[in-house]
């Protein structure tokens, strides 16, 4: 860290530090705090636009607080650079979602600043208030418990779930409505417009300055400053913000909307509300990507940039090449676009992840046949299925760590009533630089138990597209799981659909003594592997299985037929996933073959590169040619 | 049914015949419904006191609203009997819950009139927001939706995140909030505090009835109708009912509250409420068992009493046997005591099923340290860990079927972080009557795949105490699966503690050429299975394995080491559960020895008793008898 760029910066190792500091002097660590997040996370690419959003709260926070004593618990915790920063990692943020470097998530393994690791969202509320219960229970009544929510993450049910208990406590919690009105996309929903509408109400413009002179004057004397509070709060709840008693409603004391870039202010109103106890509420207005134009203006797209000229605020493009292979993501909104223009009644459903996924395409094409519902994925799983009671064929996409939220949805609401639901499962097996939280690893395990379900994993461009096609004309749930990131380099657009056999895989090369039977992308590795292979005299026959479920029994019978040895790969727990179908499968026949199961070990994966992931866990292609060597040799 | 007992209820085999009957008759038409069920129900259990609380309301929507064109959801459906009674289901009222009768809940593949499934909380509004943006994509704009949710129902996240989504639409939907102050215990949280403040507010009930009169005045010219709803509306929202705005805030129309068991009133209430557009919530106050003096006094006894007699409504209890075998409900809640008379760190959480899996023991005991989170699996799960993170102790006891709604938590919030949370997983396995929403058989399979998690099942009384006790001394995620109901009969009262070696199962008998590999309470099956066998020359090995992970993996090795044939038998799905551990392990090792998988097959189970499930799905102990000879002679 250049310290003439940082001069205060560099000298904060942790929040003691900081607080050490003048008041006077918080504005400018601020502004070095941004510039910092900016420089690195140009050529280390980041949450951006979530980290300078949250700036100033988190100067004020730690700066009022006594962290760690005092339990703070960032909701997502993709908005914690400046958290990360100012204890103790502002050098190890170089290596900010690097493999053996710092998470891009608050972690508690990685520093006691982390009360509460992160990652999904909505679950800050709930989880400060086992904390604050805690405190209660051991009788120590000073400790504090925050919880910073964006309006976004508030939209998840869990959220409300939390608020609705605590409100109900004497629990000292301070829930921080951090609201930008973006969850990645704009936010949407009832809540969103009913936050909107507190903070550009016209009565409440013109004497909010007079509530908060009220407010945050002569805090300096604790119960001269509670009085003042309550009057304040009385005015507030009297007339002025009449809305504002919907968290008032499930027992918070209501503040705010203040602004959350005055980090002076945001000290004061803190200093003040450390003085209430019980459960508070703090709507904080904040501008996601603060301090980089580019950034305020274009929220969604700065929300995790990649590479950009700090200096300028410009997203670097990688190169581009003729034959660039596309994303798997692109791959289905664009087939999903095609497919509602064959069908009217093909619908788009997505909680919060359009851009992500790529539904943002079909909403320019049909933008009232695509629903995000905010961040809700146990409601977009139900209210799929009630589309589907109608006749109406809804593909859900849902990323495979977030479909964990709506387990229950995709048992109770869609697979028992056979409901005609496709499931687009997006960012499934190892995901990279986000890390343990956002894995999706375990979704062919959780998916296959359950009864009606037909679970797909397509290995390349083409049968993504057909699969989709495929599970339009099939009356059942269906479920098609596929990476992040690019496909196989396979020619795919115009291609006329055609529909694939469920549950058949195919044979993509004969061999001897031993079959790899690869399920979803991870297929085309085991391709490359084979041709090491042959290269160095073993010739092995490769299975393209396509489906986790139903199993295609036929050509397992026949690999077993054949070979002495069998192989599976696949990007996804071992434990209870398709290989372990095909252990049971085998085990069913009794099959007397050696059965080796290639996946993601028994253990949760930190960050890196999906290459080093893939590496790390032994699923790369060097680790399917030595295995297969080994075997051979047996 | 006695045509005399119930002369205008005989006549109605559709809601058609009920639209026919004038209004003066519908309180008549009330008291036979509440009649009959109170006389079927005493003789053949079911849930008594939610479907009482919903008579009146029933009947007038079905008198006002066009069902089953008109869209109409029950929330959890343990209140729709009044709904299955007129909607023809009337004498095959006898076999509800029966095995080939009628389900316990609304089912789409029972009835027109169940426009959707349900028996887990929460999904109504979900499900008629697909359903009314179904009707609006197709140009239906005079179908009405409407979604009945009892206050308990609405502290589930999801409920929220379906109100937040409908607030922001134009959808056609009424939610009717039935709102009694219970779940199945007495309902918590700041909603329910919310919810009674309204309802007893001085100011509402000075002027609800000049409020109301204006309402449902005239309500036969519509446009005047909406113009009076109008003013109505207005003048509730200018100051009457301050209060009543949240659901205002997030974009509902507020109605109420109204006496939902005045059914002419209710009648005209929802014929003005058809007039309106849009997103509504009428707000019901209704009385759980209504109508049966014991069961309004003693509502958590009477939501589910089992048989009484009908017109005393005096419970029937079981005759009382010196040697009764104790429910493992009953040996949880008192080992929960035990043990936290032990240790100060242990505390009790539990979502709204206190007085189900018995922890309402330790609320008597202390009080402190037990929290009713409401219907809220996901929260609980948080909030558990939240506690966990602090050094407690805590033990979430929540049904099977329910912690599916909790699986991202498990994963995210707990293993992941490694906090010591024990889940106590109640009613694991089939549970009979309840039938298919409520099985509880995925849970070995999606718990399985989970890194750092513990699962385990023991197969008496003692073992479930001892694994209570081996939880709290093993800093890990620990699952402890049990069945609903009866133990084994086996002493575990004043035992002391002792600890259960974690991944490690126990021979009950060795025996030659097949071993049989229990998981759980079914266990006991094996052992009465092996008995029979051994009456026939069948000496077969037993062993009791305690855990399905980690695997007692030795104990396998020395099973393949002295047997021809492993059997593995489990009460949960055969598909990724604990036979399918086995097999991956087993393949893992090479050992060539045939392994046969027992367990429900891949489909879901409808209801009947857990007796006739388990020889339906082929696991009771005729059936392991069965399979053993069969095998035996290969």
């Amino acid at each position: 860290m250049n310290q003439q760029q940082y001069p205060i910066l560099q000298g904060i190792q942790s929040p003691s530090d900081l607080k050490r500091l003048p008041e006077s002097q918080l504005p400018a660590l601020c502004a070095e705090l941004r510039h910092y997040i900016i420089e690195q996370t140009a050529t280390n690419p980041g949450h951006l636009g979530s980290s300078l959003g949250t700036i100033e709260l988190t100067v004020a926070i730690h700066y009022v607080f006594d962290t760690p004593d005092d339990k703070l618990v960032w909701d997502v915790g993709h908005q914690a650079y400046a958290h990360k920063i100012l204890t103790g990692r502002k050098d190890d943020f170089v290596n900010n979602r690097k493999l053996n470097g710092i998470s891009g998530f608050p972690r508690m393994s990685e520093s006691v600043y982390d009360a509460f690791g992160v990652g999904h969202s909505s679950t800050s509320i709930s989880a400060v208030l086992g904390m604050a219960t805690a405190a209660d229970l051991s009788g120590n009544i000073s400790r504090h418990h925050i919880a910073v929510i964006g309006d976004g993450s508030m939209t998840g049910g869990e959220a409300f779930e939390g608020l609705n208990h605590t409100g109900n406590t004497n629990a000292n919690v301070l829930v921080i409505l951090n609201d930008n009105g973006m969850a990645i996309d704009k936010n949407v929903g009832a809540l969103h417009n009913y936050l909107t509408a507190i903070t550009t109400s016209d009565s409440y413009n013109r004497i909010k300055n007079k509530i908060w002179n009220i407010f945050t004057r002569n805090n300096n004397s604790a119960k001269r400053g509670r009085n003042l509070i309550q009057s304040a709060q009385k005015a507030i709840k009297g007339g002025i913000l009449k809305n504002s008693n919907m968290f008032a409603a499930l027992g918070f004391r209501y503040f705010g909307p203040v602004d959350g870039h005055d980090v002076l202010f945001m000290v004061k109103v803190l200093k003040g509300l450390k003085n209430i106890q019980g459960a508070k509420l703090l709507h904080c207005v904040t501008v996601k990507g603060k301090g980089l134009k580019q950034a305020e203006e274009e929220q969604t797209l700065y929300h995790a940039p990649g590479m950009f000229d700090a200096s300028t605020g410009k997203i670097l493009q990688p190169p581009i090449t003729p034959d660039i292979v596309e994303k798997y993501q692109k791959v289905f909104g664009t087939t999903l676009v095609e497919l509602a223009g064959q069908n009217e009644k093909i619908v788009g459903v997505t909680p919060a992840m359009a851009s992500g996924c790529s539904m943002d395409i079909m909403m320019k094409y049909y933008p009232k046949r695509v629903f995000d519902v905010g961040i809700a994925e146990q409601h977009a799983v139900t209210f799929s299925a009630g589309m589907a009671t109608d006749g109406y064929i809804p593909f859900c996409n849902i990323y495979s760590t977030f479909l964990q939220r709506a387990y229950d949805q995709i048992i109770h609401d869609v697979a028992l009533q056979k409901l005609h639901v496709i499931f687009c499962i997006d960012r499934a097996g190892l995901v990279g630089e986000d890390g343990a939280t956002h894995h999706g690893n375990f979704d062919m395990a959780y998916l296959r138990c359950i009864p009606n379900m037909i679970v797909a994993a397509p290995s390349n461009e083409l049968e993504l597209r057909n699969m989709m096609f495929t599970a339009v004309h099939t009356s059942m749930p269906f479920a098609i799981r596929y990476p992040r990131g690019k496909g196989a380099g396979y020619g795919w657009k115009n291609e006329p659909f055609s529909l694939v056999p469920v549950g058949k895989g195919k044979c993509i090369k004969q061999g001897e003594k031993i079959a790899v039977l690869g399920i979803g992308h991870i297929t085309n590795d085991i391709i490359k592997a084979g041709e090491i292979l042959s290269g160095q005299g073993i010739e092995i026959g490769i299975y393209n299985m396509l489906f986790v479920k139903p199993l295609d029994t036929e050509t397992i019978d026949e690999v077993c037929a054949r070979y002495q040895i069998v192989v599976t790969v696949e990007n996804g727990c071992k434990t209870g996933g398709f290989g372990s179908a095909v252990a049971e499968y085998m085990c069913r026949k009794n099959y007397a073959r050696h059965l080796h199961i290639m996946g993601i070990p028994d253990e949760f994966i930190e960050q890196g590169t999906i290459n080093q992931l893939q590496e790390l866990c032994h699923i790369d292609v060097d680790s399917i040619v030595s295995t297969v060597k080994t075997l051979y040799r047996e």
